[in-house]
């Protein structure tokens, strides 16, 4: 029988191998797309064995959705650090659309980018993927609720959330291809500026 | 030496044959993303020899480009036949709101989607595509700003309009796996409400 001292080590090089291959995962996507980012070709940018690889990732779908999750847990605790120092005041509603809006950028959103175009053409990855997506939306838009303190009983409080997350990962999409970081600080200004006008009523 | 009556034929049916290529590559991308989108597979599925196809668009880049402008071009037919029928008066910002919304949904959105998804991960498509893009960007805009009236010498108002076409993208985008028209319909209202209010000022 294996002891607990035996067993303790090779749990933790096991969630350092998964590790890893989800991070090698996340570049592979956003670098090159879903079509390169084969189980094989991960453990292989991660230094990691064929078989072990499988043994964490049995099929494509199964990485692909691991790295979701994987993108959504390390952008949580991210926004999770960055909500301590929004500050309070008038200031407040821009500084919670730049969170979303940043929340739609970089390596992250491009591979989760090539998740989703890779999940609408594959209806099993595309029936694994939308329960989660559905569950972050919920939560994101929680977030914003709380953080903006908005009643969402008084009307179209609730549809100009939506807007600023919808807005944001439209602002995501127009990135993918240049970066327009001057163009996107402008649309925040403005778009906190309305976004208070319907939170005071 | 050919007569003019003898070419005219040839080149009505070298058109057509460009058309079904098109036509085929962009339900292939939105169906099937781009790995499956190869100058060989469009061919088959369209009836047209791989030589024929090979013809008209000798690289993938090549296709890819021409789908891009394909899509834009019957978008922008559509938009101008719609924008005949936006309504003057009270309900026009919800109409014109409604109208970009309905240019990133269905097949031609999907399609584009997989195209940017695709450039995002090949440098050379990228450098073809991002100038088509930003051009259509500046068009759009421009429309936009037009058909709002909107005064953009006043602050707050380009901008605006620019979160408006965002919004818009960002909404295509949230639709790409769940299909959510009731969702998008309040906001649509909601955002247009909010727009009237800074073109008013």
């Amino acid at each position: 029988m294996e002891t607990a001292e035996e067993r303790e080590p090779r749990q933790e090089r096991s969630r350092a191998t998964r590790a890893r291959l989800l991070e090698s995962a996340v570049e592979r996507l956003a670098r090159g797309g879903a079509a390169g980012a084969t189980v094989g070709a991960v453990a292989e940018a991660a230094g990691v064995s064929r078989g072990a690889a499988q043994h964490h990732f049995p099929t494509r779908e199964d990485l692909f959705l691991a790295v979701m999750r994987h993108i959504l847990d390390s952008r949580g605790a991210e926004l999770r650090r960055r909500i301590a120092g929004v500050p309070e005041g008038p200031g407040r509603t821009e500084a919670v659309v730049q969170l979303a809006v940043d929340a739609f950028t970089g390596d992250d959103f491009r591979a989760a980018l090539q998740l989703w175009a890779a999940a609408a053409s594959d209806p099993v990855l595309r029936e694994r993927v939308v329960p989660t997506e559905e569950h972050v939306g919920r939560e994101l838009h929680r977030a914003a609720v709380e953080l903006l303190g908005a009643d969402e009983s008084r009307p179209g409080v609730r549809e100009a959330v939506q807007a600023t997350l919808d807005l944001a990962r439209g602002l995501g999409l127009a990135n993918l291809l240049t970066d327009d970081g001057a163009r996107r600080r402008r649309i925040v200004r403005q778009w906190a500026g309305m976004l208070d006008a319907v939170l005071a009523g």
